[in-house]
């Protein structure tokens, strides 16, 4: 279950204070001139200590890659890649390792698995989706090569200058739209296009909420005002609106694809709450552990790699389809 | 693709107007009095032909058991069965053989398969979810034994009958409450069951947005208001609010998992729409196929059914974990 | 666990005495007007009856297709489909409800699943091999368009119809020969041709061995014996031996793909057995169902089958890879 | 397709002359207190540099644990751990780097991929099964604390000393018997033991045979002698022979489970042997890499690794089965 995609496929690893984060990639085609540099820019989209409003951690997020290439270019075989943990600082969280945090991930851990890691958050750490910007940025200049062009922002965010001050936090709402997937991308029933996208996005820490084209407001429509009319556009068939999102039955019909994802403000905060401990008694924290403020900034580049992901991973089933050399039986 | 769940998994084949609808169950335990009655009970719930605002095709639905069972028992093999198609009218669709139906799956699975039935929306008709409701009646059945209840509910739709005269359709929102679920259920990373439940509602059609807890209205909260403190009551750790729906970290807190899905209207109308045809020339319709004016009634029983599916998975996982048995190595 | 393939997949079920025995494939290429004659003589291949030393069951083992096909032509959608057990006489086995036939899986069903169907082997029963005839003959008339020829002979069997006089059975071996598959089909590691190819074979009862090329010859050879040389012939590289069976590193070289695969003796016989019951008190049984004397000339259309499928499988992995479509990065 | 396992997974990476060898496990039980010198020693077991018949490259073997681990307790979530490459020489390879090495994957490496990483093999070296026998340590000695025991040898091997002199290789036979399996391990159908373990085996490289209980020699007998009779010992059931090594309609049956896996001779020898270049020219190559003269002494641990993490993964998948937590339904 710490696997995503079905050709093109990630496997992910690591702890926020263990030896390295880090992930593998499966099927990732062979013959590819990566561009290295690219990718070091997406991590440094999601770097932290930034700003004030994000988290002090300081980690140099270089990547080592293990296998899988030969001069730089992609062999076919798996490309493993880690990232060292190297300011780690476990004794910040020495007095929460009896303590559940409000909203956070330790107690629902600990019942699982009997035990946790306490330091920093463990395995549901944010730090655990860096391999997720790394494959994603693989995945975006595969894409990006046919003409597709994946870009999120965020459209709802709290004054965080003002959050931080009060020693609080906030959530918010990153937008994201996918250019130019031709259409028939998507596959039915239970391997939908949007279906694939939803669960990507949940897999994120803080995320509650996801909708692609009008998504909810769609709940308040008549047919007659969310309906997409199909029209001829210089020959292309495409439609004069897009309230489904350039979805349809869970394929891509040639439009934008659109969607929004909605994460809550991040649990941590200095403001002192009210908690129990594994003894079951009443406790108070204030988290001094190094932690943004609001997670959104650091979310959109995260949110633009698993939809570059997903797609990759539609667009190579559905293009490798072999239909010319399937299709006559004769 | 046609395959959802990872220990008890559903595949589902048929098309509206094709011989049968069906589903293969894989992973149901072995020693199971499944109660038939329930079974056929909840596909009543999903039924057609109950109102004027419903679709007007008159199918028995009635289940044949084609394997895994001895005398009602589960023999732990696959369960297969299947519902035939007898109400077929495909001359009903005659007319819309070259044309793309707005807002349908017409034009998208067109594009991705090279040609498409046409009869009734072939594979992405909403019969295609019969056997949703069947696998999820037995997943309810054994969830129920364990004082697991699901219930869902139709908590926003317009006013349909007005709607139906206006020749129109509406859309709405369906929400979901998951009771007793133990702490601890739901794997981290990529398989968090906040995430399976999105991509299972994803599944269904017509869906366009899902939000768990507080949803979308997270994403405008500060942490100290949408924080749910842990409280010890009656020496039980449970929270005192439930903003986060009754999972964090993608693994059940044994709160009450609430979450909502937003349907769009349904596409397939009376009124006149403009539309074009295979040969890209503009065309109108009005589709006179029997049809929902809703899907909101009919789709509450499905979302408890893939609800029932995702937590069966979910707590197969989890408690399937042979704990006791491997913990000491020495 | 009732699955096989990768991207052409087949999901099987079934009882020998339940309702029907049958399959989904999940994964067929659309577009494809099916030869049904073909499919229907490979079934006449396999089918009993047709001599002293077969089963005297008589089945009309006739297709009944449920989903995926329009007019013939696949919808690249589930291809569903059943068989319908007429001729079962449970009767038959009633007096062995309570006993371990030996070498059966009686035993070892009841032990993993708490309860068996006794009701002539159940799941475990030669019947449940149907389905992968149904399916292996779609994958193999895909294959033959393409030029690759499967077929497998019995090159060990003894004298039947003296066996047959003894109440006894007698096992064999079924060599396959798989010809023209193109340099690179199957996948490094996990996925190998040859892994595949003995998964599947290993999946039809009464399988013991399974051996590639020269198999367990080449445990006895030396290195300068055992080699292909390569050579170039009219421009083509191939090897002058094929002691490898086609296959190196998992992947395949052009040439002939070789196997074999030996068979245990039916279990079931007419002379008198000793054997224990449910209670496990001593008893004798002679065993008055209608079996096969050997499994191997109804074996053979099996083998085909499931080489046809796997071929078929590891050939979409690999002309599927969408390498000219993702080259090019720049 | 680097993965193998369904509850207990192991997903490999590495080239032979890369950064580094490595494995996820995912699955692994929580709280486990790791035997790391057990591990250690089993990597001892297949190390090369052991004798005049082993490969002269000298690699620590020193495993790098990355995540998965508090305090060497298992967390129950991914295990990473790299080997990394220190000894390498791709210069030894350089001469081979345009020439196809025959009954080696050189020629279907390059064929399958468009490229090959030409320095010692790259994916397809011997080395790449350093993770399998890692995560063979772990499943093995879970197992262990089970009772049951997992041991292979070398049952068939030329004089290798005689072999190595003439500057040539030879192949071999390892058995391998599993002992102490419950009744009731394995799952029907397409997931058979005997079906995992070939499986498994033929993921070894040279591997070319795999026969289980009597095998090929069940090809020659009669039913009457080969039916293993169930008898009544000290009120357990068992059977009085073992023909069937163990393991009945793919479940195991309590008893022995005995295989055999047929390795080829290694292909790289001293001996000068004729072949073609990719130009497709003949040349002549002496292979002056480091290789052994024979694969079996370093194999047996590698066959005991993956029967280890197969049967886990049966006994998983049987064991986890929540009969007493779902049976009831009233």
């Amino acid at each position: 279950m710490n696997t995503i995609g079905h050709l093109f496929k990630l496997t992910t690893f690591g702890e926020s204070h263990g030896t390295a984060i880090g992930g593998v990639i499966d099927g990732c085609p062979s013959q590819l001139h990566l561009d290295f540099d690219f990718i070091e820019n997406e991590l440094l989209r999601r770097k932290t200590a930034q700003s004030p409003t994000s988290s002090q951690r300081k980690e140099p997020d270089h990547v080592e890659w293990l296998s899988g290439l030969l001069d730089g270019v992609t062999l076919g075989t798996p490309i493993a890649f880690i990232l060292r943990n190297e300011d780690c600082k476990p004794e910040d969280y020495e007095a929460l390792k009896d303590v559940y945090r409000p909203s956070h991930a330790d107690f629902t851990y600990e019942k699982k698995y009997g035990l946790r890691d306490w330091r920093g958050g463990g395995r549901a750490s944010a730090r655990t989706t860096l391999p997720i910007v790394v494959a994603g940025a693989i995945a975006k200049q595969i894409l990006r090569a046919q003409g597709i062009q994946i870009v999120a922002e965020v459209t709802l965010m709290g004054d965080i200058e003002q959050v931080r001050k009060e020693g609080d936090t906030v959530g918010g709402v990153v937008e994201c739209c996918i250019k130019n997937v031709p259409a028939g991308w998507g596959e039915p029933m239970f391997g939908k296009y949007s279906a694939e996208l939803a669960h990507a996005m949940f897999s994120l820490p803080a995320v509650k909420g996801f909708e692609i084209g009008d998504g909810f407001a769609l709940a308040n429509m008549k047919g007659s005002e969310a309906n997409d009319t199909y029209i001829n556009k210089d020959g292309q068939i495409t439609t004069l609106t897009n309230h489904s999102g350039g979805i349809q039955g869970g394929i891509s019909n040639g439009n934008d694809i659109v969607f929004r994802v909605a994460f809550k403000p991040i649990p941590s905060m200095a403001k002192p709450q009210q908690t129990v401990n594994r003894a079951g008694e009443t406790c108070e924290i204030a988290i001094e552990g190094r932690h943004d403020v609001c997670v959104l900034p650091r979310a959109v580049v995260l949110v633009e790699a698993l939809a570059s992901m997903v797609t990759l991973d539609m667009g190579m089933m559905q293009e490798g389809r072999p239909f010319n050399w399937l299709r006559d039986l004769s």
